[in-house]
């Protein structure tokens, strides 16, 4: 059997649940079932009195980190359900990982999520990173509440990080891809129903379009590199290659990669996926480059 | 003066040249405008008759050949124009690079190139090359012609290469692309009219929408890994935007780098172009490897 299936038997194996509070059970336990690798040090912190994590590979350096943004549709996801695929990208990239815990809907709407990875960004900032040396990443809503996070930061005239990596990234709370009904039938997690909840939930009075929660629609103009992952079994995959299509449009500097029969979020089943350890390989190099790394060799 | 801005003065230094002779006589001036890298040896030969011409870096894997489709859209290029980019293409890949000198249009419309293409491809493997170990790639018509010719022969039941290389592919031979005219204004090359009168000449009958000779329409299942590189400053970035799209979709691990304010074909002036060396550095750790470079390192 394929590693994939193996994670597919893992999301199918239950019933779907119903409620805000088993649908964060469940992700805690699925997203969680794959263990980080031995070697890397957790540590639970505060960041401007927003809950965080630390983590820390062996040899890495400390003078860079990686915000990094969980999934979960803005309305569940945590430390816990990501420590996974936050610290093993943390490893991947040679540098600290810190997850941070934003506040989730529906209790906090938008724009509370943004709000704590600005204050969470800032903070690094005032800690003594040079904003160069800070990437941000995240999955599915975490990548893009990344963009959402780098945007208004632009509009504010505020420092940017130096790059950024979107893994699965949900950027159309509109729900107008073509993916979403082209791969409702192979993606095991992602259906536009569900989508549809979870976009009502986050954006309260906000218009599904609206670019502050549809970071698809922003003028994206000004951003760093950006390296967009996503799996062809996905119903998000064209939030993946229109905002890679968009973001190249605005000029900024983009690499998009699609990796075959992968489903939504993969890394996070890194243990057993070995697709899941050579994309988040490749998002290291590319955040430890600060944009495509073979390119950067050569000058 | 940024080093683009100087080959943006070689190309609209002087009127646009009408007619055929005058095209080819042109894009051979200024696409052979930057000399290949020293060091370099050159080879002119024939392959099942077809012009050809071998070039090969010192310390390259013999064992490997990068099969180059040149652009000018279907209508011009040639082993003289392309020299520079193909040779350079090479070196980065650590193989050897053929050239290969297809017929054109007007004089031999479709399917002649093709015809050519497949021709060469079984040349090389009747040589001895397995078909892993033979990459195919090219600019603009190129690319359009290498997804073409892997088509064909994944059709006939045919042995596919190791993976496909497209630098500012055309894939779409009716324009329907939205930068055809959201950046008209920045590309300095390539214009509607232009692409219009060059799809007419290379089609003869066939509709412009045909997947055989623009393959953003063909089922694209079953193809080995594409990297897919475009300027941001190009009319024909929804074309490659669109086809690393549909190669996802079909399951096809692909890549796709989007270099900011580069023109059409830009590796073309590497000598002078830094972004024209590194978008070769990647594009040849992806020919290398088969695929995602960093990805192949972890397993």
């Amino acid at each position: 059997m394929a590693e994939i299936d193996g994670v597919r038997a893992l999301l199918t194996g239950r019933p779907r649940p119903v409620g805000w509070s088993e649908r964060r059970a469940r992700i805690e336990e699925v997203a969680a079932a794959d263990p980080p690798p031995p070697g890397i040090a957790f540590a639970p912190t505060t960041i401007a009195g927003i809950p965080a994590e630390w983590s820390e590979a062996p040899g890495v350096d400390a003078a860079r980190v990686l915000l990094f943004l969980h999934g979960g549709g803005y309305c569940s996801g945590s430390i816990v359900s990501h420590r996974t695929m936050a610290s093993r990208a943390g490893a991947a990239a040679g540098m600290r990982a810190l997850a941070l815990q934003y506040r989730l809907a529906p209790e906090h709407p938008y724009p509370a999520a943004l709000e704590d990875a600005r204050t969470a960004f800032a903070a690094l900032l005032a800690e003594g990173f040079r904003p160069a040396d800070i990437v941000v990443g995240g999955d599915s809503a975490g990548g893009g509440l990344t963009l959402a996070l780098m945007v208004a930061q632009r509009d504010a005239g505020l420092p940017l990080p130096g790059c950024a990596w979107l893994a699965s990234p949900w950027v159309d709370l509109a729900t107008t891809g073509a993916s979403m009904d082209a791969k409702d039938g192979v993606d095991p997690l992602i259906h536009r129903g569900y989508l549809e909840e979870l976009s009502a939930a986050y954006r309260g009075g906000v218009a599904a379009d609206d670019p502050r929660v549809s970071p698809l629609h922003a003028d994206l103009r000004g951003l760093p590199p950006v390296l967009v992952q996503v799996g062809s079994a996905e119903t998000l995959l064209d939030d993946a290659v229109r905002i890679a299509g968009r973001l190249g449009a605005a000029d900024v500097p983009v690499r998009l990669e699609v990796w075959p029969h992968m489903i939504h979020a993969w890394p996070l089943w890194s243990a057993r996926l070995a697709e899941g350890r050579r994309a988040l390989a490749s998002a290291g190099a590319f955040l430890r480059a600060r944009g495509f790394p073979e390119a950067a060799a050569t000058a």
